[in-house]
């Protein structure tokens, strides 16, 4: 399998900002995200304090990104990542059924919305999964409840209907789903996640649904849910003025980092943890020259 | 007087990124150094990793840094500072025999260069300065010397020689000086400096000069002295990650807080030392409100 020096998780301007970075400093990058970049970015109708670019719109400001991802010879991998395993000397990172590899990895995942559920945490892996592609056969021809936190969800979704008996899908945003006839759409507020008779409940303000599997799909996987053993201040990541989080070989930019959420500081923490990045990988190499490098 | 919200020294990138997002909340803002910005960035040939300008030179960026002042309605203000005193509910701010007043201090003034001499700290105050305008009145008719950084300095050094009996000059730097003809210039690596018989004593590899006074003129004040009470790590000034010093209302940001001496990194940490340094004012406002604001 191929092995890159550094994988960048987010392709907002902190992710983008490290994957520039450790470019220009000759290292292979794998950039995972989305082709769009980022919808907060693209959404905003004015930024007028990114030094350099006075006065721009987040589409603006967007194209000005994509232009250097260019440059620098760049693409997006649009794959979610649902977990991070270190494994001594590289990260093995798995988006559904694919694994990938790195010698590095820069969380630059923004502040994930979504409070964690009541019961998400005790259940995730006894009935409660992230990744419908990784989990759906262990649900074939069974209830499987999924709460989506954006309409990119409803892909994986749509693929449970097509495995499992019934799908319950709860939509935690104002569009309207658009799901296969037979999934069925539940706009109740999720207040948590039960166990029962050996089956999960997903108890709403207004009632209590059971099913045998429940995914919570968020845009990002909470960062302490995503790296096993990275320790998270609620939505954040505690990081050093080196942009290292308590994991070795894990480094972490952006809004994940904690407030301010600024575009300017999120590409300035992308920088440097992506030199962070780039020294660790160095000093791996020299330790255990036969590392197999992309 | 006239107080300002939030004097800001630098107009390097952490600078001019400070004063922007202070100037974009609605503070007032004293933005001192030097019209022609960073003499460092002016000069960088080719700067690839500022994310949103892929492959400017540092003129280019320095260009679009401007119309970014302009357009926040910012000047600069051309002063060199050389303490700043904490006043209780301000700062008085000393450049050359004028004062100025800010309720919080953004120090952006990058990485002195230089080492402090041997000798320099000991004896600064006790006939060592770093302001010539100041101290010149204590060497009229007596003999001063100049240890001059960088080709800015000479103005000062001119300056003293209307006012001394002597002036020696020690260029730090190739350029050939433009002063007048009594001054003597002296192209020796200075290497202490030293008390003796009531005199002080510029040493050099080569020989030893007696002069009454010395100053050491230097493109900026090493912040610790620059600061009274403001820690230090060499060059350095430790800050936590809101860019918070030691000394409550001083902020600091860029590569005075140390490296990766980097562009974009300086600019989002003058973001987060702005904001930063807004919430300190809005809150000494509060609790003061009779503080005269400008």
């Amino acid at each position: 399998m191929d092995r890159y020096d550094i994988a960048v998780i987010g392709t907002g301007p902190a992710g983008l900002s490290a994957a520039v970075t450790a470019a220009l400093r000759g290292k292979s990058v794998l950039l995972l995200g989305s082709r769009d970049l980022s919808e907060k970015l693209a959404k905003a109708p004015e930024i007028r304090n990114y030094l350099g670019l006075p006065d721009v719109s987040g589409a603006q400001l967007a194209a000005a990104f994509r232009r250097h991802l260019e440059q620098a010879g760049l693409v997006v991998t649009e794959k979610k990542i649902s977990a991070v395993y270190a494994m001594g000397a590289f990260f093995a990172l798995q988006a559904g059924e694919d694994m990938m590899e790195a010698t590095a990895v820069i969380l630059a995942t923004g502040v994930v919305p979504g409070k964690e559920l009541p019961g998400e945490k005790e259940l995730l892996g006894r009935g409660v999964s992230y990744c419908a592609t990784c989990d759906a056969p262990l649900y074939r021809g069974k209830t499987a409840a999924v709460i989506g936190y954006s309409p990119r969800e409803e892909e994986e979704a749509a693929y449970l209907a097509g495995v499992c008996a019934q799908v319950l899908y709860f939509p935690v945003y104002p569009q309207q789903p658009d799901l296969p006839e037979t999934v069925r759409i539940i706009r109740e507020q999720v207040t948590a996640i039960e166990q029962a008779d050996g089956r999960r409940l997903v108890r709403t303000e207004a009632g209590a649904y059971p099913a045998d599997g429940v995914f919570v799909l968020r845009p990002a996987v909470a960062p302490d849910r995503l790296v096993p053993g990275l320790e998270a201040d609620g939505p954040h990541i505690p990081v050093n003025r080196a942009m290292e989080t308590n994991v070795p070989g894990v480094f972490a930019c952006g809004d994940v980092t904690g407030t301010p959420y600024q575009y300017i500081k999120a590409a300035g923490e992308g920088n440097v943890a992506a030199l962070s990045a780039v020294r660790y990988v160095d000093r791996l190499k020299k330790e255990m020259p036969d590392v197999p490098a992309l």
